[in-house]
């Protein structure tokens, strides 16, 4: 029996950045993207609304990612309710910016594996058994500079994350013979995300930052243009499949030279 | 005063697979495709015919890209007769099998060098000034697993592919912020390519190959797949560029698992 | 006022392969090594009276290293009861055996991160202060093949050590200056370990294993032969340091082969 | 019938720095060290006469390694007068200081391949059957930073050494489970020699540099110490071998984080 359904793009960590951007270029494409955030409905409202205005199928949750069964609890609800998961973007990320060894506390260092390791384990226990009974699926992996380098201050941010890629890894290795395709997507630069760059900048210095080094000098990353190359990642054929990508703004230098 | 001329997609290394396929994609898209290879014309002029009849725009031209001058004058030609080069597809192998160090000479040893490493500097040399000039342009380098790993019996290719990795960086860290994209792009599989694995193999062996493992068992990658990721990658925008990307069949393990 | 105790080596996984090896040749050099790990009271006593019997100073702790502030208990006191830190071996393992997604438990994966990561984390946030008020220190952490690329079977193992590497560069990014050195020692081979191997394989095929490819073949590696390199990495002076390097037999394809 | 001679120490590149010193240092542990480099016979006397001072056995020899036959002629020479190769320090650098594309003829490009890529691959081709016949011997490769990264005016410089490390890879993975132990040693730092960072820098500012970051500040990789490292790896035994390892100073950043 065929799945009448539409197929669900699940993104986990949909704010105004690339999880919400890329959530609606999927709905665009005949996907109903289930934009999954912690807080802030109304804003949560808007993203949904401003993809079912543009013609697509979209719904919403607040959910706390770190909470015990929330994750399982949306799979299972998603599946049985809106329809099969085709498609997950794993956005959730574990940037508490520039932290000494002295100022991350235990707490903040579990947090960051809980978000960026944990939480991806999570939702492929849950959403891998169901992929491989329908033969398909995709994880795309929102990943950072942090995870193939640690720098000063990342203590939490780069063990989390070069956790994340090792996990990518080793999905991949079990289940992308069972044709689930998982991306491990490398973000190594600064995206012009009101949500995340925004509120680490605060208001004044983030549109500084777009004025001089933005907009038409093109030097923050688009989340509309990652959305593209996300979307061209899920659409590779069996045959010929990415597993890791890397993604900058041309006048930013790669992770390997600064 | 703007060029009228269709803007020139120049492939080096044009045979029955990648090449051949990558040229044909970005004329279906707006370019003059130059089609450029070692030898036999009929299959050349069958390439370009090809593209023609499905209503795009093609050159050929046999070149052998090891002899002095003949890259140089091939882009000085190019952009004096034919249009400017805003893509070039570095498509030369130098994947010479398996060969002991007994077996490897220096000749075998040197001529890998020449076609994987130098004539993409050769190539950079007399293209990069052109579209420094013009703001604007992308090199596409096909490249293998040999250059990220060395193995047994690939003393040339693997030396020479590692080669070519580092010059795509020293590349982009000159020319990344002066507007032209430079993309490793590696295949880390096996093409279902005649003019490469079925030589390599010899007719019977790849016939074979395609039916186990090619064809709807999806284990050989398609040129006409890889064409699409050659294409999304030429289209990034320059606020979102990758500058390294791994390709491979599903069910082919990644270098790193084998 | 200096301290006029003995320096201390502190291993953390000090079983009857690297690291109670390590924790001998320390000794031997004028270190009082503490031997720490979870069980077996009577291996421990042997471990030390042998170092001991050799004319070198130890002591042991049994020790659950998952346990809230059993490590920080145990720098605390020896610190204050056996004599300065100058020497961590960071040898606790994470390695579970290969395991499915399904057969890896979320306790698993979590015991995995505790063991490989947070241990880690947790060490360093105890010793480096006091490595930074001596203004020198070493941490020695044995590292796997997991860290470096991920495996089917290995979502623990994988996350956790892929994790471990991460802190290491980070750790060293922000202490490196200050004098305290940080290796990743990545161990990627088989290593002739009763404990460990030995455990896994059980005592027939370990027996087996030692005669077809230890002893005189040379295809295990020797933890005295490790011990040696762990020995020189800590010597090395600060002007000429090193922070990542592999081991594996002769007979072993490198992590990157196979 | 064993040679009776003494073992011989082989180093391609033998100035007042790395060469030189590893030289000596493998003199003092019983080698018969053959000092090789392109010019200079008074220095090169001076390092064999201070060797021979110190009661070790030396010989030198002027040497244009990018020569036909030159690295051959001295591999067959050396092994019929003087004793069988059982170390090779391949020293010989190929950096040329930032050269942008367009200041980086074909030559510069060509030489830099021959210098730091080909020469490897020639004294490999000569001398691994003779150590392959004996079951044992070491290549030790002193490499750069640029043999992991490209950056901007490392045209030449990176591609070379890109090939260098990936054919340290291929001779490990055909020579390794022979015996033959081949380590790529990545130099990461400046280190305090006359004969290279002082030319480059020239002697004011080498002065200057070594004042203000080098000597009591250990801000400058030191030979002595590096020979230290050298002839560890060159004593690890079959079981326990490294094949990749960095060193650079406490003060400096690793390549991965500038």
């Amino acid at each position: 029996m065929t799945d009448s359904r539409k197929p669900v793009c699940l993104v986990l960590g949909a704010g105004a950045g690339i999880g919400g951007t890329v959530g609606g270029r999927f709905a665009m494409e005949g996907y109903h993207s289930v934009l999954c955030r912690r807080s802030d409905q109304a804003d949560l409202d808007r993203l949904t609304n401003d993809i079912r205005d543009r013609g697509g199928e979209a719904s919403g949750c607040l959910l706390n990612a770190t909470q015990e069964n929330s994750i399982e609890d949306l799979v299972e609800h998603t599946e049985s309710e809106t329809g099969p998961i085709e498609v997950v973007v794993y956005n959730l990320g574990a940037q508490v910016g520039n932290k000494s060894l002295a100022e991350t506390s235990y707490k903040i260092f579990e947090l960051g594996w809980r978000m960026a390791t944990f939480g991806l384990f999570r939702v492929a226990s849950s959403v891998c058994p169901r992929m491989v009974s329908r033969g398909r699926g995709t994880i795309l992996v929102t990943s950072a500079t942090a995870a193939v380098r640690g720098n000063a201050g990342q203590h939490s941010h780069a063990a989390a994350m070069g956790g994340r890629r090792m996990l990518c890894q080793t999905l991949n290795a079990e289940f992308g013979p069972k044709g689930i395709h998982i991306v491990h997507i490398l973000i190594d630069g600064s995206v012009d995300a009101p949500d995340t760059l925004g509120k680490l900048l605060g208001p004044e210095r983030f549109a500084e930052l777009r004025r001089t080094r933005g907009m038409a000098h093109e030097g923050l990353m688009l989340p509309s243009a990652i959305a593209e190359t996300y979307l061209h990642l899920a659409k590779q054929p069996k045959s010929t499949w990415s597993n890791e990508i890397d993604l900058r703004s041309f006048s930013d230098s790669p992770w390997w030279n600064d």
